[in-house]
């Protein structure tokens, strides 16, 4: 069948009820969750509001009662509290729960923004230079205070609030972009700097900061870097390893490592910095990164597909990959299921009007729109014409586009819609992907787990992701908690993960959620040396304990 | 001016006299230059074979007489000679100097290329397998036996040669490619695969290696990922520490490092990989890679400019970067002295009838040869309207295109025209590049060093590199060595590269040439920070000794 007579312009086919979020600004919120559930976790840009009345968080201390305070650790004194006033200069630069009663002010820094994570900390201080950065850590060390290295506060997995009494260092206040260099693209900033604020900052200059994710309204780049944050650009611009330049960090022991490069090359010695990148605060604070920054794409196309088979998915990613070649800046994944779990639960019609087992999203970023056009039919054309892909739609417009995205970007919180969700961020070999959600399925099936009607707890189980960087997100939506699901998944879904030395963290990090799991996905040597490197940098261990490894 | 009556297809305007080698597989040879000159240099890519007869090389141990054996190493004995070939289960795996005379056999693994290098072992040994490597590192670091890991011996800096008798380590017969995924474009292998063969390989599936470098017929994908290679391809795909995605490493103490991943994405745990890209064999040896690798592009084109500024050609970088985006490939600059001096020692014509103070070379590399054709020529238009640009040439072909690069490659061999040549690889920030060339040409002018005839000893100062990587070359060839240009030049250019924050090696490593200037490019912390990994790592100090930091 012929290309022109399939794919027709989205707005003479359907239009959709809502609009994403995508490119807008909100604070990630609320997800419905199963309080117990230790491995749920959610996309850091898939994160939406959902405007629940508040709840009370249930401390992490009490859903993880194996985990025990540290001894070692001092309790914070009113001497305590006013050094640190005496050392930040600033009686507002201190959150005191200790000498005072800071309860009210002191809770958004011990809870997370899924209000999954809740710690016990009577103490927030926040440094405004990476001076006062150095004399914090250096008090901490020599008194044996625990810290929480905190940024936006909007990480998935715990990373970023007090499990006990730990001191938050929030960097909130040093947020300054230091420097931008037209000509080469490289662009310096302290840590708290606020991602969209980057993002805004470099697009008046026609650049675009290497990595986009949902909660860019909230998230600080020094977070971004110390979690090693995917997203959505990854594919395209690469990970942060390569991205980030240089990095400001100060160690446990006040030592301020300026490696701050603003160097493309610069071989003289071990590249340190990389071990920040991903060290979610374990070894040292963050306070300033560089990084290199593209020029920004002007043109933007979007095309939603239908497909027959996951090995028919597979053969548009590298017709795509071949094609669309460098204007692809995103191939996203979303199967059947989690399309019409979107359509039920917002009651929407789909983009495409029959029903596909595997449905894609495709973008492309390029310097010349008439050259992006073009280069998107031909792909559109062959991909129709060896029926790889059976149905599809482009957007017409920057609405149209949003419309689309909407599709991949409102699944994570459509799945929440009949109760609780079990999440898990994977990445195995490509071809290997989509098979864990059927064999997942299969299980629970099995098991008597899974129906339509409220007598099954599990009401499907769905896969989407990010297919262009083998990240896969196997979801599975319930009706209500049933211990019997959870035994059912674990350890399945991780040993099938291991045996194909997949990631059981592709994005979202270790923090508290994943510390007992990483041996899924790491040998004990690997481990072994992980926490060499630990004891190196952070002897007395004070730094974000209970956590990583 | 139109665009039209200037930029005209050069093989209208010139012919030239000489094909360059890019392309083309060759192992680089000798460069004239003076034996005492410890900062001297080359690039990797541009490496010419100059066939002048064998000349004795100097042992490394008598031009760097302030460097002593270590004692606490141990001398090979022919029982050490026998464990290894029992351990090899080979006596073709090991050339033996010790208990007979392998003098023939066992220098070329003694000297490097450059032949300015040479070292006095008498013991290599060529494992077959990772556990071959492991059992080797075991027993050397239970001895007391120092050793050397040595790919293709094509490094810059000497650090891939002995300085006295440590064992060489030769990865050469470790020449497997593992897999290679088309979905993904995720490429293992051993690290003893040529780059060549590497790149072949993956030619037929019409994926790139991320990488490319004139010694690429000879030099190691494992040595390209210790000594963290830049080369010609970074500015389009990004630095090793971005492509490559897993590394199986040995340390001393024979431990396998299992972090050979597939995965794109994996956020579990410190990324220590990072440590051995660009860790020079002074941790471990890389026995495999993993690397991820962009789709070919079919289209290239190239093009040569005369420029009358260096303000003209950040301008003219900052177009292209802008108009070109996508396809822009390579961003090379070549000053009209070197150009000059180009066209003096080959005796040819220059594609430009004109003469310019700056000269750029731009390559573009994309999917669709029409749209390339297109955005170049509308960036010519643009440029060559705005006066940014004065005069210019497009290939019109392969041969022609080759012919543009020979301008920029041809440069670094024919410097060495009049005798020697101080060579120097920096990296400073962009807007300041050049700037370095003209402060040496002046300092030296003012001290009567350099003139036209052979009354001095300086031809002249030029610069050029990779401007889109902020990579200056600043050379200085001479017709004869004078102690005196030696004091002018440094430490003059080291402090001028410090003052900026610069590095005093962006691609070529630190070896046994940059180790004593380590401190002009890192801060004491930085340097001790190091020190600390190497202490961690190798605690014996067996490890590719008496370079590096």
């Amino acid at each position: 069948m012929s290309f022109s007579s399939r794919i027709t312009p989205i707005a003479r086919r359907v239009r959709l009820s809502q609009c994403s979020s995508k490119g807008i600004s909100i604070r990630p919120m609320t997800q419905i969750r199963w309080a117990g559930n230790t491995s749920a976790t959610t996309e850091p840009h898939t994160a939406k509001a959902k405007t629940s009345g508040p709840k009370e968080i249930k401390f992490t201390s009490e859903s993880y009662p194996e985990i025990k305070r540290d001894p070692k650790f001092s309790e914070i004194t009113p001497e305590h509290v006013k050094s640190f006033k005496d050392l930040l200069g600033s009686e507002s630069a201190v959150i005191d729960g200790v000498s005072q009663d800071a309860t009210e002010d002191i809770e958004p820094f011990n809870a997370d923004w899924m209000r999954k994570y809740r710690g016990h900390t009577k103490l927030v201080v926040k440094p405004g230079s990476t001076e006062q950065v150095s004399k914090i850590m250096k008090y901490c060390n020599d008194n044996m205070l625990a810290v929480v290295p905190q940024g936006g506060n909007t990480g998935l997995v715990g990373g970023s609030v007090p499990v006990f009494d730990e001191i938050v260092l929030n960097l909130s206040r040093m947020n300054k972009i230091r420097s931008f260099d037209e000509v080469s693209g490289i662009f310096v900033a302290d840590a708290g700097v606020i991602l969209e604020v980057a993002d805004n900052f470099l697009a008046e200059k026609k650049h675009i900061f290497p990595l986009d994710l949902g909660a860019k309204g909230s998230c600080h780049i020094g977070g971004n870097v110390a979690t090693n944050a995917g997203g959505l650009r990854l594919l395209r611009y690469g990970s942060l390893h390569g991205n980030v330049l240089g990095i400001e960090a100060v160690l446990p022991d006040g030592t301020i490592v300026d490696d701050l490069s603003k160097l493309r090359k610069n071989n003289t010695g071990y590249d340190l910095k990389q071990l920040f990148i991903g060290g979610e605060g374990t070894i040292g604070v963050i306070t300033a990164i560089s990084i290199l920054c593209p020029q920004r794409s002007p043109a933007v196309n979007v095309a939603y597909f239908g497909l027959e088979s996951f090995e028919k998915v597979q053969m548009a990613f590298r017709e795509a990959k071949n094609q669309l070649s460098e204007i692809l800046s995103a191939f996203e994944l979303m199967d059947g299921r989690s399309q019409k779990l979107l359509k039920i639960a917002k009651e929407r019609k789909l983009p495409l009007e029959g029903e596909y087992p595997f449905y894609c999203l495709i973008e492309t970023s390029g310097s010349n729109s008439d050259h992006d056009s073009e280069k998107l039919n031909t792909f559109l054309e062959h991909v129709m014409g060896e029926e790889i892909v059976k149905d599809g739609v482009v957007g017409q417009d920057q609405t149209q586009n949003l419309d689309l995205w909407a599709c991949r970007e409102g699944v994570p919180e459509t799945l929440g819609h009949w109760g609780g969700v079990y999440k898990y961020d994977l990445s195995v070999p490509i071809e290997e992907l989509y098979q864990l959600v059927d064999e997942t399925r299969e299980k629970l099936t099995a098991e008597g787990l899974v129906g339509d009607d409220d007598s099954y707890p599990v009401v499907d189980v769905v896969g989407y992701g990010h297919m262009g960087d083998a990240n896969l997100h196997l979801n599975v939506p319930t009706r209500r908690f049933d211990k019997a699901v959870e035994k059912a998944l674990e350890p399945f879904v991780y040993e099938w993960v291991q045996k194909r030395n997949g990631s059981i963290s592709a994005e979202h990090g270790l923090g508290i959620a994943k510390k007992a799991f990483i041996g899924y996905s790491r040998s004990e040597t690997m481990i072994r040396l992980m926490k060499q490197i630990k004891d190196l940098y952070d002897p007395n261990g004070i730094m974000n304990p209970y956590k990583y490894i």
